[in-house]
């Protein structure tokens, strides 16, 4: 679990609950109507612009911002290299057993495609099928989350602009002007706080997970094809390595 | 039919005229000038900045938002295979009276073709003509609505600019000033409205649904060439359960 | 003629002046050094931002906006595809009578090369650059349109600054205030109808009717080709057919 | 020299002095230490931003802008062509006078290449090296322009909250509220005029002969490539003139 | 290392403070609960939106934007050029000794592959991942100053509504209106000089020597591929120089 993603919410929160609290308490910053107009009306927004198959995946998707998919691409590129010695040594159907055990569905749908005995160009067009696929459902579930908060400053925005008009109407009362225009802005407030701390921020983050989950079945279809043809186990760990930082390569050969 | 559009809509409009019913009511938000300026400058600025075919054709886009186009990823896999399975036992010819009772048009195209006995390469190519240009005049469709939030806020900001001056050139009576600043906001609010419940999540949708369709006939067209090549029917199911989200993946051949 | 440019700009311009008409009258928002320093500070930052030779087609481009180009796709696929007929049956040859009268410049030029017998590859290579210099030409040409609602947004933004300064050190008299303030802010509102009535949507309109050329450049390209390789008109057709929507799609051979 | 550049300056200059003057005069609208906080600030930010090499050469840039490289596209075709005349004619190495008089660079490299017999293959690969070097460096030199007018913006919106501060904080004496608003928005405006009279529009025209000289230089490629190959100085021509426009067309065999 | 960006920040730094002294004096600038709105927040934002081992290196990416890695282009092409006659006068195992000397990584590394007798397409395969995945991690780092304006911009915006809301509500002594709103403006301000200055300026910086130092990998990657296939060191030369600007290009063999 990546403590990061909810250290950051808990310290915004404390952040600004934090200063409406030393200011005039927190009371005057809830307004239930408001809060219908912006987190309602957003929801409607997000239920005319997707698909209610995508929404209802929502949490879902927001439980992979925090707690990720364990990718440790250094294990990843020794385990491939391990295959790859093996196969070499006793030959690719010596996999068999390790295809049965192995955990990373991606890795072992393409290494049972290779032990079967697919052609090296179907196993590479089914894999990098797969690979597009995912990578774009993936984009269109982080499409929602920097959807959110357009519509949500919107709808804070409309929000506002409501509450202004009747502001204006009301004028006869001068003491009554400050606290209407108050609550005029309160949506607003919703709309920029859902935005950029439920919208854009973790929008960033799994879009930051994809690229890693794509990485990984990058390096995982490059270690297939170089199994299936037989290639040298460490010229393989030598390209495969090419795609860690600098700092994260460690040959097992040494 | 998806609900979801039309549930979206009523709930951010029960929502939007709650607000302004439990403050000063419905009416004073009502003002025939302003809506005509906004909604009738939008539809001025879409006459001329898109041809009059492409905006009588407004309303069914709107339906498809509403009604999508009915597309069951599964089941066209599930088709393709048994037409394939079919053609590899009794030949691509006894499919002849498959392909007079399909009803996805594209894929009777398709396979029409490939049992007139076409190339495989003029298959191809005319298949991905339509593939392109069928997205390309969804893509012009789906402009529209993206256009239509740009347009009605620039109308709106453009109707409260003239209702500001005309409230600045009349601030002999104070108590006046209100209600025409009130007026004046107006035009802004109805932009703001159409631009984010007519226009942005209308494109969304709509582009969701283009990317559905274009998946589904590239679904059609991989299918449609190993039909045609003879390729095993358990590879090519293999190939085409790839382009769906893995708890999708059902064989028939288990 | 699109009559839908005209009456778009007619209805806009009604809607808006009947705005002012009906509140404080037009006179008042008609102040000439606000005209000219947004009309004229728009020409002056397209000046500095365009070639002359750019600038001085403007109208011509305007004029494509409102008088586009006549094309019929259905009639250009129609000739070619009798093109294609006549020089299967009588030779190539057949067609330099045809090419001397043919009035679409583009496939003239193809056709005569055809005849002339170049290279497959030449007049393909030929047409291609002259297709994508065409859609250069025009894209510059639109960038103009797209420019101009910045350009007129910043010099409206300008204006109203200088206006509100002057205002700002002026406020002896209470009664002045509210009078230079909405001269103030006559430029943002100039801004915003350039750029949101002759800028964007002309920009969008130009662009639209740029990609239907290409289009039908690319239908005549295709034709070409397949006219020279000897292809069957029936094959032809079907191909060509298929740029076009399923509804406009007729064949000549039924 | 290309007037359009500094008319356009000269015109902005005058029409935003020009209203300056007219109201409460020019002396108002210059503040030193606003001059310094944005004119300062957007040139710090351009020193973090870039390095300092592109910045020294900032005003050679403008210089393009407002005097550009004379790129004659009509010019280039025709000496081309006659070089291709002559090579046809006597053999590529007549041409070797021809290159070392030869003024545009870049011809004269490819030329001088192929006279030496270096194979095609490689002066395609050295010209496109240098031709996209060329492009990129444009490009960066160009971003600064582009950024400036996000930089000086950003300035003038701190300058002006940082007055805003002051002001709020003196607000006892009403009669300088007027003026220390006018003042705070000063910053404002001179980010504005800085953006976009000195920013966008020149990063624009920049661009605008970025393109003409990379087209140039895709054209001198093509030639060059044909001369070597041989080809016929017609085809050739009528190859080169598909980069010009329709109107600029004129065949030197006619 | 590059003064620029150093001078720059403390230049950006006097102008804003100077400019605040001058007025109501520093202190007035100063409110902690505000700094830890936006400095808090938008740390939050970062860890929300970032994976915690990103936002650790923070300050390392600051250094390359202050300290930049010493990229001497010229310096590179020469060095190239001298293993390429070296080993082209005494084969390519010659070259042992310097690949054990050499200090740029890539071209080490590059280099000891093609001593040890790999395949070109397997060295090139190599090469161009390390590169493209250089390239991605630095794009993942330039990412975070980019989203830092975002951020700021928006908790600034945030917390400026907070203290809007909460001095609305307190306007029954006037002469607090002004002091409140002067605070409530402070997190604007700050969020807008946290984005300005250290945001957007240092992600364009970080961009730049990205861009320089692929560009140096796209070098050496082009001189081991003809160091390899034992081409004439001049035309090499001829061609890597072909990447510098025209002024820096000097031969050795003159």
């Amino acid at each position: 679990m990546d403590l990061g993603t909810v250290v950051g919410w808990v310290l915004i929160m404390v952040l600004l609950f934090g200063a409406m609290a030393i200011g005039v308490g927190i009371g005057p910053y809830i307004d239930i109507p408001s809060v219908m107009i912006v987190f309602g009306g957003t929801i409607g927004c997000l239920m005319v612009g997707f698909k209610m198959e995508q929404l209802k995946k929502l949490f879902t998707f927001m439980g992979v911002a925090v707690k990720p998919q364990q990718i440790n691409l250094q294990e990843t590129v020794k385990k491939i290299v391990e295959y790859s010695t093996k196969a070499r040594r006793d030959g690719i159907l010596a996999l068999e057993n390790d295809v049965n055990n192995e955990v990373n569905l991606f890795l072992k749908k393409g290494l049972s495609m290779a032990v079967d005995g697919n052609e090296p160009d179907a196993i590479r067009a089914l894999l990098e099928i797969e690979m597009d696929q995912t990578s774009a459902r993936h984009g269109a579930n982080i499409k929602i989350f920097d959807q959110v908060g357009g519509f949500s400053g919107a709808m804070g925005m409309i929000g506002t602009l409501i509450g202004l008009v009747a502001m204006l109407l009301n004028m006869a009362d001068p003491s009554a002007i400050g606290p209407a225009m108050a609550v005029a802005l309160l949506t607003t407030l919703y709309g920029a706080m859902i935005g950029n701390i439920l919208g854009g921020p973790v929008a960033n983050i799994l879009s930051i997970r994809n690229e890693d989950e794509i990485l990984e079945k990058q390096v995982v279809l490059e270690g297939i094809m170089a199994i299936q043809s037989g290639d040298n186990p460490r010229t393989l760990e030598s390209k495969l390595l090419s795609y860690l930082p600098p700092k994260d390569r460690k040959s097992q050969f040494e």
